[in-house]
């Protein structure tokens, strides 16, 4: 009889030191990266516990141990993410900052697993306040963090007004590449195409 | 013995005229209206022909007769919406047009169907190539049509640089408002928003 409180389907996995019911990290882990992959493939509503214990290599019990419900796992996966977080570019120009924050969520986005996880969490952000709220706050974390400080460095350096409506910023920073990586849809960012959108946004928080 | 070709699960209706199998336009019509209010409900991966004929008070073979599957139905609801267009404004100027499109696109986009169909179909817009063809044209014949109307009356007066990238002037113009009313989900627009909205955003575009 083992003490260890995850029964992993391969027997010859190594015991927990006896006496104590202990949940092991590795199998933590293997089951954050399923609910990855199963959001990717299949999407939050059709995504199951089955699914992912079996993707994961491991029992249901083993899931239900660590995480009430479904929601409950993604919403622990969607904040760890967020916690992530990116550094702030500091190139000494607005224009340039934005380059630079471009360049990296561009390359985010074109990512599989950001492709389909975002729109598939902000459909359930629709339906349910507890995702909206963690979808919400992984994006003011994460991009919206990033964004600010940009905004901040460029008051400093009196490239834009002291005092500039914040959220209007961030939604002129955030919003072109969104819509046209995630919205749209578009395959690839054309040559050209993030100079001339650092330009033109640096130019609009300009007029703010 | 009817030979309508529906079958209405309210006896009282009136017959089709005999010797001929029709579709009666005010079934395609309630079920039309079934699938955007299931959609809004359950969103498209729950969403069943079941609930959508149980909803629109007919039997499934009348949804089976009009389209093949679900994904037929959504496309043809979604094909529908993207034709009704939205006049393109004429104010004079450049920064009143984006007002004004900004008025109409802000109160759309707060209309709980929008807010709860728009995500949903863009979550299997990352899995069906079909679906996202369908939601790729509604967006351009719709907004995208607009905006760039918009944009050509700014270039025939000067206000913008004839030959500027239409591609990213949409992305500028559409974007930010869109991120904000459906990506960070904010309830509502501040006072004052879209007026600097459009003024940042037609400063963006005189940039390009």
């Amino acid at each position: 009889m083992t003490t260890n409180a995850d029964q992993p389907k391969t027997p010859a996995r190594r015991r927990a030191p006896a006496g104590a019911a202990v949940l092991r990290e590795d199998v933590t882990e293997a089951i954050r990266a399923a609910v990855f992959e199963e959001l990717a493939a299949v999407g939050y509503a059709r995504m199951s516990i089955e699914g992912i214990a079996r993707r994961a290599g491991v029992g249901k019990t083993a899931v239900y141990r660590r995480w009430r419900s479904k929601l409950h796992l993604v919403l622990d996966v969607v904040s760890a993410v967020a916690v992530m977080g990116l550094p702030v570019p500091d190139t000494g120009s607005l224009q340039g900052d934005l380059r630079l924050l471009y360049e990296v969520t561009a390359r985010a986005l074109r990512h599989p697993l950001a492709s389909q996880i975002l729109p598939d969490l902000q459909a359930e952000a629709a339906r349910s306040p507890e995702i909206a709220e963690a979808v919400q706050k992984a994006l003011r974390d994460g991009q919206a963090s990033v964004a600010s400080g940009i905004v901040m460095a460029a008051e400093k350096r009196g490239e834009v007004r002291p005092g500039i409506d914040e959220e209007l910023a961030l939604d002129l920073i955030s919003g072109p590449l969104y819509w046209r990586s995630v919205v749209i849809r578009s395959p690839k960012v054309p040559k050209g195409y993030l100079d001339a959108l650092s330009r033109a946004t640096a130019h609009a928080l300009k007029a703010l």
